[in-house]
């Protein structure tokens, strides 16, 4: 299957797509349902490596030992247990991820400062560290070039689906692999304070250069969802590149940067909007698209403010057009635009055009809000700014999910 | 009953308990339902009259011409709809409040410009003129005294319950009383964007200091509630004052303007924490406390932040005591603090201390969040700024009201 850029192919798997990366997936006992809870992904050669972090102020012990080893921009290894994000827990929290990287490298035989950790689930109780240990050696066992959607499966916590995705291209009649897992699902939201997300490549990259493409694709992508306008504690998309593919270095401002730029661009968006899709009770996908706004920040505020309005998402829900809870959210955004030049689209449907409702057929609206893939428009006509941001419905499912998450 | 002022009475009834004022509550058709859509408010004498308005960019018409008409400071009859905004239609919707306002002046025998105009419901479709002026004919007849209950009721979009209340003060052995209606009670948020609610009060005090009280008493009470965080395009606050109570001249800076004041955010905070523990779908109406930040705003962004979570009012409705939520919100909310000088009890039980999750007993915890109002308390530890926001929970009732409000 081709990308709409003809030189970027989609191709089965994710982050053991690239050549020389290792993974796995284990139940070490953290989740209490049993489901796999460790993930452990380890590159034949060493790596650059590049990471973003959640804005929240609050940040898990594991994340703030994964942000002090990638400072060198080298790393090989990369643990992620869920169902529990070491956090708020003083020095023992930062002590039990410590303890974590050096048992990841004494068994891959890598310095500790190469393991990147990553937490994801519960706030405030402790790591069971006998079981994440007893996990660790039994995640190393099972390392294999083709475990990329076992490590997928176990970063899961509310997901309902894994999220991989692959693709390749060549560089100078060489192949160069991108892939990438993720997980969500709730507290998604603009800013990257929202997921785990890992990218693999077997492109050859300084740790600099791959810094700078990965918050410039991020903003493009990940830091495009919202769920619920929550952010978390843990969050975080790492990347590694260990440069085994015969392709030369990708350097900044060449066509083959531009290239892998393209191409990582299109596996984050595309793991982006399965994130946004798989959002807590999530039952449709929605596209806000901000047209023609005066300034970038104008339609970012516009559209985030609509993506995170729970009374648009509980209308998606019901299948109800309900185009004046749109606007009324683009009216308390902040964004500086004026309904008498604004129109609203949902799919073909024009229901609201320069300050007036339009009537509508309901049974066509109908048929447009059952599906399951939307598309909001909202052209403010005032001038030459656009963004998108994906998001989800919200549902009955999200209450039953959230109420009762911690106990 | 006494007010913690003892010198403050909690009386009986709502808008009509002060001298002079009568209303009525009848059904226009308006609402398909023929539940009550019209509530008519006229003061025996002309009024000092004041107002503040949604801060949306989004207007409707029958608010826009209500702004416009409370310029001079005077008015006599607010006239106010339910079951649809009469917002978004252009030129007609404002035409049709004129017409409102003429025929509201010409049963009354009062200029129009003294008629306030409020309409709450539906976006975009236009007001079924011939039943809202049969409705006014109908409204104006059944006028009376005793009809504050009535009013209120008519109002009610999807509240679940009347919102009224009224108290009393001597000033110089003359007694003043003050009463009030609300409605909320989706879309309830800080800044006043939020609802509509209209004071009355046989106090003689002049339009300009009116203003000046009403906005202060609004940050201390309808602007400090959250529902889920929208704002809609027709809320407002009114507030007529006929001087028919024998007490002289309420001036500002006298110890009559003190007690005036302090009555007013006595009944405008009960009128709020109705609104609020009548949020759609709410089984619990939650009070959140900032104290001790280093600034009014980090005070506000902290609150505002925990009483907009939809994760954090998903676990109140499941009655988990899920103060991770808390801090994390906290976290992401802007607001300069830091977690290892914040403490967070939620009731009686401690369960966060400078930077350490607090081990608590379960069966406590849910003793405590099973009750029907619920405090939570966040200290940050470095300051002096405190600030209280009430909100409720989110439960399925939210998504089963919203996922079909407009159908």
């Amino acid at each position: 299957m081709e990308n709409s850029n003809s030189k970027i192919l989609n191709i089965n798997g994710g982050i053991t797509a690239p050549k020389g990366f290792l993974a796995s997936g284990i139940s070490a006992g953290i989740k209490k349902n049993g489901n796999t809870d460790i993930a452990l992904i380890f590159s034949d050669k060493p790596s650059s490596a590049a990471g973003i972090f959640t804005l929240n102020k609050v940040r898990g012990h594991s994340l703030d030992l994964c942000d002090k080893n990638l400072k060198d921009g080298n790393a090989r290894c990369i643990f992620i247990n869920s169902g529990n994000a070491n956090a708020c827990l003083g020095p023992s929290g930062l002590n039990d991820a410590l303890l974590i990287t050096e048992e990841c490298a004494a068994l891959l035989n890598i310095p500790a400062t190469e393991v990147l950790t990553g937490s994801t689930g519960v706030i405030g109780h402790p790591l069971p560290m006998n079981n994440v240990l007893t996990g660790i050696k039994k995640a190393h066992s099972e390392l294999k070039y083709t475990g990329g959607t076992d490590a997928a499966k176990a970063i899961m916590t509310t997901d309902t689906y894994i999220k991989e995705a692959a693709v390749s291209f060549e560089l100078n009649s060489n192949t160069v692999t991108i892939g990438g897992m993720a997980k969500g699902s709730g507290m998604i939201h603009p800013n990257m304070a929202t997921l785990i997300g890992v990218l693999t490549t077997d492109a050859k990259i300084s740790a600099e250069f791959l810094k700078i493409i990965l918050k410039n694709t991020a903003d493009k992508s990940f830091n495009r969802i919202s769920v619920d306008g929550d952010t978390s504690v843990c969050d975080k998309i790492l990347i590694l590149a260990n440069g085994m593919s015969d392709a030369s270095e990708i350097k900044p401002e060449t066509d083959e940067a531009e290239l892998f730029i393209l191409a990582l661009e299109i596996i984050s968006i595309k793991l982006a909007k399965m994130i946004a899709a798989d959002g807590e009770g999530a039952t449709k996908l929605i596209e806000v698209n901000i047209k023609n706004a005066k300034s970038s920040d104008d339609a970012h505020k516009a559209a985030k403010a609509i993506a995170n309005s729970p009374l648009v998402k509980t209308a998606f829900f019901g299948e109800d057009a309900n185009w004046g809870r749109i606007l009324t959210a683009v009216g308390y955004s902040g964004a500086d635009f004026n309904p008498n030049t604004t129109t609203i689209t949902i799919g073909p449907l024009l229901l609201f055009s320069k300050g007036l409702a339009i009537p509508f057929d309901e049974n066509t609206a109908k048929n447009v809000l059952q599906k399951k893939d939307i598309t909001v428009n909202v052209d403010f006509g005032t001038g030459t700014y656009d963004t998108t941001v994906w998001t989800c419905d919200l549902s009955h499912k999200y209450i039953d999910i959230n109420a009762n998450y911690r106990t």
